[in-house]
């Protein structure tokens, strides 16, 4: 009686629920402590203290019409306000409250723009690897994803590869940077090449193909690396942001997106993501967390803690003999799968590591390690690890 | 470069927004105090104390990772379980946390059950006059709205039409009780004759119709008229509530679906409600609210404010020749127009009282007063009112 398309969701996942009931048996057997769960990407950081005084701060200052009922679907005036003007400080840029909507997290903002831009069959150009759930927002829209494979082992996008994804029907490509799940950050390099070939293509469809940068990860960078803001290389740049990951706020749902001035169709751009926002049925992103951020722009959680997780994974895995791009940014290793994916993940699983496979993100070969979990768990772990590059890598060899 | 569908909404919602500008035109005119909008279903008393509480409890008293955190996409289990009792001690009804999925306000729970059902083409069945956003809301899962005419003078559904209404390819029939914008409550006689037409309807389609209870007003009802509970009259039905204006927090967008055992392929319905939750971008309804609202079930605003505007404007507009269905519920009063829909519209705004037109509504000839205003603001539109009733009404008749 559900439809058909959600009976072959159902099944997918009911994998990451079957993972999820492997881990809690695992537990049970072999004591919490020595499972080792690296397959959700849920903040292990605290949020900053200042998000808490911000909640209370609102909550006890804020006139109770205004801190709960509706406004604008956009959001606040005040908010697009504040964080047009800290997205200027640091980057120069010259936003004001009219370049941002306030979204239901990144994932909304996505929705949104999509829905704002999308005809039946309009085409988006995603990059492998990719978060999984983009071909699901992209069909929310009615519109058809195009993939551009992998590009191992810089995966910056393969840009002759990107060039020929293009098409007359494309509308827009979605970019994210730091990458989930590579770590890998896009140099200013990549951007300015992409800018290019995005405005020679627009050319010739006689049509504005939009940038979508999707950044929740772009806080979290390391080694001092650069992430380049997207909007000053590419004029139809639309940027989704996300308070998730940066203020450690998942479960909060609050976003924003950015739409340049320059943007094609500026106006109407703006007003068709309004639009979006309550048709979609999120009618406003939550009104007491677009309020508390507010007073928390510029912070971020302690992102040292992801920093030193990072090393040593990344130092240890590769001494084991596992192959991996050292990550710049977010809080993933992708790791080459020395034997097949599926064999490699279930081997993991025997040792009680949790791991997902590269298929989930459109890269076979592949598995993702989401190392936001305590620095013991990784130091626990490593004697795992070691046994599994034993019995897949040295065997390989 | 927007899409084609996006142009033609944009033309409608600026038809909102010019309202609102010219509300704010008249108001830098005449004082704000001057400008009557009844336009606004946007709750005008307080939330409760509690809820304050409420927040600053959990904030202060929650583990920052648990309060910030990702969840089951259905939502904490601990706050589901708290709903489902809740419901069953005011209703004698018996579910759990597994009976209930937790989402972005009503808007997002239709949305996540109408793609948890609907295969392209479905139809879905509405009762004129009803809240405009569900034509949208069926689009957004591919569905088709198949529309029941109006019913007046009692805007009970007329179930007769309704049952031709129903189709080989009916998924579902939406009902809204409370309504907006009638202000009716169904009865208990309508609810089980609908009930025995769906059964009958399903019987024949072999393949079950789902009844979808659109319920934010639920605790708005006066004269105490009993509201029935719709899970107790048709065993496929699907309720869906929201906090928005029983504790006064629209824009907090927090609410929850509740999904029967008795519901046909129940199992799969709530792993599909899992799944659209997901997939639509809302990902978890905001963790802190889902939190601060098991604080304060079986609170309500204070909704004998709404009655005493209720009673006020109900009899003054009739003393003054208006038609209109005395409300049960909600905070809205459904008023026939005398003269042609959009004319008297504008006579109104001439007058400094803003309402919306019955069009937006499915029923065209008709204006929804919106009363959820101070009593102040009745008080001073009366003479308002009564000149509008001798510019049109009498000249009528």
């Amino acid at each position: 009686m559900i439809s058909d398309r959600m009976k072959d969701m159902i099944g997918s996942s009911s994998a990451i629920r079957a993972m999820f009931e492997e881990g809690k048996r695992l537990a049970s057997i072999y004591g919490k402590e020595n499972v080792y769960d690296f397959s959700l990407g849920n903040p292990s950081v605290p949020a900053p203290s200042k998000v808490k005084d911000a909640f209370i701060d609102v909550i006890n200052n804020t006139n109770d019409i205004t801190l709960h009922g509706y406004m604008n679907n956009s959001g606040f005036e005040s908010v697009r306000e504040s964080i047009a003007k800290s997205i200027n400080d640091k980057f120069g840029t010259a936003f004001s409250c009219k370049n941002i909507v306030m979204t239901v997290g990144a994932a909304g903002g996505l929705n949104v723009i999509l829905r704002a831009i999308l005809n039946p069959d309009d085409e988006v150009v995603l990059i492998a690897p990719f978060f999984g759930e983009y071909l699901n927002y992209v069909a929310n829209s009615f519109g058809k994803s195009v993939i551009v494979p992998p590009n191992p082992p810089s995966f910056q996008p393969d840009l002759s590869a990107l060039e020929k994804a293009i098409g007359k029907k494309t509308k827009a490509v979605i970019i994210n940077t730091p990458n989930n799940p590579t770590g890998v950050v896009y140099s200013e390099d990549t951007l300015k090449k992409l800018a290019k070939i995005l405005e020679k293509k627009s050319k010739e469809n006689n049509q504005a193909i939009y940038l979508i940068s999707d950044e929740p990860y772009r806080e979290l960078a390391y080694d001092s690396v650069e992430v380049p803001y997207v909007t000053k290389y590419y004029a139809n740049t639309v940027v989704g942001y996300s308070y998730s990951k940066s203020l450690s706020l998942p479960g909060e749902r609050i976003g924003y997106l950015v739409i340049p001035d320059e943007a094609e169709d500026f106006e109407n751009l703006v007003s068709a993501c309004n639009v979006a926002t309550r048709i979609l049925g999120f009618v406003n992103a939550p009104s007491l967390q677009q309020l508390a951020i507010e007073k928390c722009l510029g912070e971020t959680s302690d992102i040292s803690v992801y920093d030193k997780n990072r090393e040593l994974l990344y130092t240890k895995l590769t001494e084991y003999g596992f192959e991996c791009t050292k990550p710049q940014g977010a809080f993933y290793l992708f790791v080459k799968c020395p034997i097949d994916e599926k064999e490699f993940v279930e081997k993991a699983k025997e040792l009680r590591l949790l791991l997902v496979g590269g298929k989930s993100f459109a890269c076979e070969g592949y598995v993702r390690l989401a190392y936001c979990v305590s620095y013991k768990t990784i130091q626990d772990s490593l004697a795992q690890f070691k046994k599994l590059a034993e019995e897949t890598v040295c065997k390989n060899k």
